[in-house]
């Protein structure tokens, strides 16, 4: 692959994530993209709480979902965007810690279809705990640019 | 049922949901809570946007997971607080309206595991549209009272 | 619709059916196939248990797996076939009777992506007891007809 | 871990597995037991197959389900039973081959509930391809044996 396209697959991402709301909302940063991976970030702050002060399971989602779409998008052809079509996620510890880092790669690229995974690990004093799985599936709509 | 634990449960779902900062970040409310049915809505508003203008499909999530998991907690003891293990989520059409009614409701009530399901629907001009379908399994923590 | 287009779609999926070999090898049955409603019967014998003398999760999820898919199948063209992209299972309740019934239906009917539920009964002395609830997505080949 | 305990763990997923009429009827072997990691082989003869003459989904789904929750029983302790509470599987290639591969492994080990993953390869010619990927949800059911 060459450079430029790779320079490509970043800045559709970069500009992808700028424009999500949702992810300023929470205050997720995007920390790294590389082809079939991305990382992002989430402070833990009092705004994403759920009732027992852990990172509500939502927003865990989010993040997870978010960071396996873009997995698949750095796949994807220039003039495609990507969909989630459904994504199954275990939480399987508390997301305690004083940041959130989910890292979704991509298990299967198709033409169409995109099958996806996230962990999603609660980082205290630089260890990391997996608190979260998700599996996901992304449709391609080809033809159809982000922007 | 008695009115008095009818209205406990009610009780319980409205103080823990109000305890949740992630649901009142995101504009979320409490519609309404019945034995094994709970109702959230979330106005369509810029801050849970993705990169298209509809609800960020995580957002979704978070309405769905939150609607399903109070729906569950009212067929749960006083002293027993209720956990989301896993959630599964189709994404089916654009959540695009003027708000989002998620209502989530009991299938299956067990002693330690409850079963559930969410509908998210879009409403524009009072017409719903179906965006989102998900099933969700709850583990109950007995004798560990919500607060 | 006329009743020649649905002779269409019942003869499509009984013909499918016909073909699985797996179904026949569990006994399953085709009990009945309407538009976006399809029903599976599996009799209670020895070769589908599990180590307790219930039915197979495994088998549970074969027959609902099918129920659903020829449900999403009943609501596309002549000349389409339909591919089980992936399945959510909850098992609820031991799968155990004379027999199991799968009823699987069409929720949202897209071009592309069919999304379907099933509900898999217990028969007990004509009792029917809600063991397993699937969430399922089905993928349209537009062109690419069963046979 | 002492070599008595490993034994035993061997010996309690063999007996189990033995007793399963359903991964008989599919002709489906277990190969390999080691804590957390369990592997199922199935070789591919027309018993199995569907429509289009590969593998089942529902069959495919019968393997990674066993291999996974068998897993999970290499966690737990003698006087202790596991139950699938729930599993997603993705389907992501054809399963065509000579043989399909279903590996269960377990992700996060819990006291009541344990997660799992299973990926499924088909082999043509020593060839391994990834064909589907499950997450799965197992409960732990002490003080009931599995016999």
């Amino acid at each position: 692959m060459s450079s430029v396209s790779e320079l490509d697959f970043v800045e559709r991402v970069r500009a992808s994530f700028g424009r999500q709301n949702a992810m300023a909302l929470i205050q997720a940063n995007l920390a790294d993209v590389q082809q079939g991976l991305v990382e992002i970030h989430l402070p833990h702050w009092h705004g994403v709480e759920q009732q027992h002060g852990f990172v509500h399971g939502g927003v865990v989602g989010m993040i997870a979902d978010s960071a396996a779409g873009y997995a698949a998008m750095t796949m994807t052809p220039d003039d495609a965007s990507v969909l989630s079509v459904e994504f199954k996620l275990n939480l399987m510890a508390p997301a305690d810690g004083e940041m959130l880092v989910a890292r979704g790669k991509v298990v299967r690229p198709g033409r169409t279809l995109i099958v996806t995974q996230a962990e999603v690990f609660a980082v205290r004093e630089g260890n990391e705990t997996l608190c979260a799985l998700m599996q996901q599936t992304i449709m391609v709509m080809h033809g159809k640019p982000e922007r």
